[in-house]
C-alpha cells in the first residue's frame, strides 16, 4: 500500500478500503473549500396534508429506507438517548442491511449498535466522539469499514459541503408540533439546544422528527422549522432524563486539578485577555469548571464584562450570564437543567447550530471569535499535537468533538493536563493518535509548569513578565518520565479501524486495530 | 407572436422578450418543483479576518459588482428605506450598467430608481409589490425589460429554487455586530422582523449588511446569522423611522367598512372556525383591523384561544397575543412599534422568513395552517379571480405580496370589498390583471351581500343556515352595474411591462403598457 506523509508527519495510506482516497492534512488553514453547498431536492406539501405518521415502521416504508442508506442522528440526549436504538431496531426488523450511521456522538447507551454491526444491519459509522462498548468494539475491528471520526464543526461542514450526505435524518425532538416545528427546551426529555441536529435538518434528503411530547401547532420557540421536516412520529419515550442531563456540575476538589485551574486563569490574565469583551470556552468537567471559577474571580476583581461564553453550556456559565459577567451565551449544547431553563427564557442565551458554532467552511463560526479556550488531552507531544481519541491502551475512548475547532479558532488555546495520566506520562515525542494539530495549540498547563508553543513567542514573553513557571515541552516530558519512566509504545495491527478527519475534511491520522 | 392560454383563460405570449419562455399557470397546485435547491459556493473566513468595510464603494470593488448583476434588497424599512437609493447611487457613480434589482417591495421613497433606469444603470426589477413613481413609470413602459411581479412566498421559492439568483444581497440591518449577526428589533431604524431578507441571506452569492447601529459582538437576538454575511458596512442612517413604522393603526370608522368587517366576522363564525386553535391572517389596513375587532369579540364571547395570528403584524394582534386570544404570533413583517417590542421580548412571538411564511415549495409554509384569511381586491371577477396589481386606469398600484399565498393556504379565503371602488364596480366579468386565481378564493364579502365560490357548496350551506345575506357573484355584479353602470374597458398597448408570476413560478397574467 502506498503511503503519504501529512503536514504533521503522520504516515497514512494513500487509499483506505471502505473510506477511499486520503486527502492528507496540509495545515490547519491550508485546505480551502471548492464546492457548492449540498443541494437536496426542493419539496412540496399541500395545505391539509399531514406529517404525523403512526410509527417508525410506517416511515421506513413510506420514504422508503433502503439498504446502504445513511441515517443521521444527533447526540443531545447523550447517555439517555432512546431514539438511535429504537430506529435501528426497526431497521433490523425490516431486514435492512449495510446502513451507515451518522451519529454526532456515541455513548454507552448505544451498545446495541454492536449487535447490529454483527448482523450486517449497520456497516458504517460517522461520529465526532465515542465512548463505551461501541468505541471498544470499533477499536477491536468490529466494523467492516473504517469509522470516520470528525469534529463537531467538521461534521457540519461535511454535511453542508455534501461530503456527508444524510439520506434520512432522525431527529429526537423533546417537543414537536404536528407540522414538524421542534425544540429541545420543553418536554420530559428536554435537553436544551438542538444545535447538532440543525445541519441534518437543513441538508438531509428526508427529515423525521421523533418526539414524546406533541403539542398544538405552532410550537414556540422553534429551533428546527417545519419547512425542513417531512414526518413527525410520536413515541412513548425518546430518552431517559437521568442520562440526558448531568446533575449539578461541581468544581473539582482535587488539589492538583485546582492548581492547574488556577494556573490556567493566570495564563489567561497574563495573555492580556481579562478585559471587557472577553470570550471564553471551557468544558463541563470539574477541572474545566474550576478554571472558569478562577477566571470569574479575576473578571469580578477587574470589573470586566465578557462578550460571550461558548460551547457546551452548564449552570455555571448561566450563572455568569445572569450576574452580568458575560453579555451572552452561544449555546450549541446544554448540559444541565439550568442551561435548558436559561435557553428557554433568556433572550441573550443564543441557540446556534454546529455550523455557527464551529464549521471552518462558512462565513465565520463562533470559535473564530474566541479569546481563550481551555481543552483537555489524553496525550500531547512535544510538537503540541493532542490526542483526545485513544487512551494509553490504544482503545478509542473519545474524539475531537469541538476540540480541534475551538483550538483553531481561539486567540489563545490552552491544553490542561496532569503530567501523569494514571501512572503514565501524558507528554511524549509523538502522540498515538493526532486529533488536534500542534500549530493550533498555544499553551500546555500542567501542575509542574507551563509550556508555550514556540510559534507564540509573544505569549512566552508575557508569561515570563508575569512570573509564570515556564518550561519547555521537552522539560515537562523529561519531568514526567523521571517520575513514571518512559511509556512502552502500543502495538497495533495494520487494519485501519477509524479515520480521523480534521475539521476541513483532510486526514490528520488513522486509528489502527488493537487486540 | 404565438399565444398560449393558461388555466384561468388568460391569453399570454409564449415567449416574452427580456423575460423568456412563459410557463403558463396550470392551477394553484398543479405545478410541482423538479430542481435541487440553489447551491452557492461554500465559503471560508479565517479567524481574525474582518468583515467591517469602510464604505459601500469599497464593497462594490471588493466583490466586485459588475454590469448585469442582480442586487437583492428587502422592504422592511418600507417608505423610510434609505439603503436601496444609497446602494444604487454608488452603482451609478461607479458607472455600472444593466443591473437587475430584486427588491421585495417598492415604495414611493424608491423614486430615484426611475432615473437609474433612464441612465441604464438599472434595467430589470423583480418585486412583490410596488406603489408610487416607480410603479407608474413601469406602467408607462420605462423599463427595457418586463418587470417580474411575484408573491412573497413566490420570491422565497424563486430564490431557494435558483430561479431568482441574487448575486449580491444588500441587507438593511437596524442592528448588526461586526461579524454580520443582524436583527431588526433594535436601533434607530428598528423595523421588527427581517423575514423577507432571510432567503436572500441564505442563498445570495454575496451578502452585505448595511447598518447604522453597530453593536459589540455578539448581537442578541440574532435574526440573520454571521455564517451567511460577507461584509458589514456602517453608514450614518439606513432609514427614516417616520416611513418605517406606521403610527397607531386604527380601526376604520367608515360605516360601510364596518358593516363589511362585521359580516366578515360572521362568515368566519358561520364557517365553524371560531373554536380553540383558530388561526387568522388579516391586513394592517383600517378595514382589516375592523374585521379583527369583530372576530376578537366572538373569540372573547366563546372563550376561544386561537393558535396563531399570521402575516404583517400590528399592535392589535400583539394585544390579542398578550390577552391570551392567540397563543402565538408568526411574524414575517411587523408594522408598528408594538410589533417590534413584542418580537423583541415575547418568546411566543416567532420571527420567520418569507419561506416559512408562504413558500409553496418547501415542507410546509405557515399559510398552509391558516383557518381564515381576509384579503382585499381592486377588482374581482365572477370567477373569483382577484386583481391587486393594477388600478381601474390600468396603472400598477400594488402587487400580490402575500395575497395569493395566503389565499392558497387558508381553509377559508375571504375577499372583502366595497361594491364600488370610487365610482366603478369592483365586480366584473374578467379582471384586468389576474393576481390570485379564483380557485383559491372562497368568499366575497361586500356591503350588499356575500358571494360564495361555487366550488365551496359546504360553505354556502353553512352560511345559509346562519342566515347570511347570500348572493351570487353575478347578482352582486349586476347590483354594482345598476348603480354605477358598466365600466368601460381599459385600452392598453401591446408591450408587456410586467409579468405576473403565480407563487409557483408559472405566469398567471401580464400587465401591458398604458399611456
Amino acid at each position: 500500500m502506498n503511503q503519504v506523509i501529512n503536514a504533521i508527519g503522520r504516515n497514512l495510506p494513500e487509499y483506505i478500503d471502505g473510506y477511499g482516497k486520503v486527502r492528507p492534512f496540509a495545515g490547519a488553514f491550508a485546505t480551502a473549500p471548492d464546492m457548492p453547498r449540498q443541494a437536496p431536492k426542493v419539496k412540496q406539501i399541500f395545505p391539509g396534508e399531514q406529517k404525523l405518521v403512526a410509527d417508525l415502521e410506517t416511515v421506513f416504508k413510506r420514504i422508503p429506507i433502503t439498504d446502504g442508506m445513511t441515517l443521521g442522528f444527533h447526540h443531545h440526549l447523550r447517555n439517555g438517548d432512546g431514539v438511535v436504538n429504537m430506529v435501528l431496531a426497526v431497521a433490523a426488523k425490516l431486514g435492512l442491511k449495510n446502513l451507515n450511521i451518522a451519529l454526532s456522538s456515541v455513548f454507552p447507551v448505544h451498545a446495541p449498535i454492536v449487535e447490529h454491526v454483527k448482523a450486517g444491519v449497520v456497516t458504517g459509522l460517522d461520529t465526532n466522539y465515542m465512548s463505551g462498548p461501541v468505541a471498544q468494539a470499533v477499536s477491536r475491528g468490529l466494523f467492516p469499514r473504517p469509522v470516520i471520526l470528525r469534529t463537531h464543526g467538521g461534521r457540519a461542514r461535511a454535511i453542508e459541503c455534501g461530503q456527508l450526505k444524510i439520506d434520512v435524518a432522525f431527529i429526537a425532538a423533546p417537543t414537536a408540533d404536528d407540522y414538524g416545528n421542534l425544540n429541545g427546551v420543553n418536554g420530559p426529555a428536554a435537553c436544551g439546544s438542538l444545535g447538532y441536529a440543525m445541519p441534518d435538518a437543513q441538508y438531509a434528503d428526508h427529515v423525521v422528527a421523533v418526539t414524546d411530547n406533541l403539542v398544538p401547532y405552532p410550537l414556540s420557540p422553534v429551533s428546527i422549522p417545519q419547512t425542513r421536516v417531512d414526518y413527525v412520529v410520536k413515541v412513548d419515550c425518546i430518552g431517559d432524563p437521568k442520562g440526558i442531563v448531568s446533575g449539578t456540575t461541581k468544581i473539582t476538589r482535587d488539589p492538583v486539578g485546582l492548581k492547574i485551574a488556577q494556573t490556567t486563569a493566570k495564563v489567561i490574565r497574563a495573555a492580556g485577555l481579562i478585559k471587557d469583551g472577553f470570550s471564553f470556552q471551557t468544558g463541563a468537567g470539574g477541572a474545566s469548571l474550576a478554571a472558569a471559577y478562577y477566571v470569574r474571580q479575576m473578571m469580578e476583581e477587574s470589573g470586566v464584562t465578557g462578550s460571550f461564553a461558548l460551547g457546551g453550556i452548564t449552570g455555571y456559565m448561566v450563572e455568569m450570564l445572569e450576574k452580568g459577567l458575560f453579555r451572552t451565551i452561544i449555546d450549541v449544547q446544554g448540559f444541565d437543567l439550568d442551561a435548558i431553563r436559561s435557553l428557554a427564557t433568556n433572550p441573550n442565551h443564543l441557540e446556534v447550530g454546529a455550523d455557527f458554532y464551529a464549521s471552518p467552511f462558512n462565513l465565520g463560526a463562533a470559535v473564530n471569535k474566541l479569546d481563550a479556550v481551555v481543552l483537555g488531552a489524553t496525550e500531547i507531544d512535544t510538537g503540541f499535537n493532542v490526542n483526545v481519541v485513544t487512551g494509553s491502551d490504544g482503545v478509542i475512548m473519545g474524539g475531537s468533538g469541538g476540540h480541534s475547532d475551538a483550538a483553531a479558532g481561539a486567540k489563545v488555546t490552552i491544553v490542561v493536563a496532569n503530567l501523569l495520566r494514571g501512572r503514565l506520562p501524558i507528554i511524549m515525542d509523538s502522540v498515538l493518535t493526532a486529533t488536534t494539530p500542534g500549530e493550533t495549540v498555544d499553551v500546555l498547563v500542567t501542575e509542574r509548569g507551563i509550556a508555550v508553543n514556540p510559534h507564540r513567542p509573544d505569549l512566552y514573553e508575557k508569561f515570563q513578565a508575569a512570573g509564570l513557571p515556564l518550561k519547555s515541552a521537552e522539560e515537562l516530558k523529561a519531568l514526567a518520565e523521571k517520575i513514571a519512566g518512559r511509556p512502552e509504545s502500543i502495538t497495533t495491527r495494520d487494519k485501519v479501524v477509524a479515520v480521523v478527519e480534521y475539521r476541513d475534511g483532510t486526514v490528520i491520522d488513522v486509528v489502527r486495530q488493537v487486540d
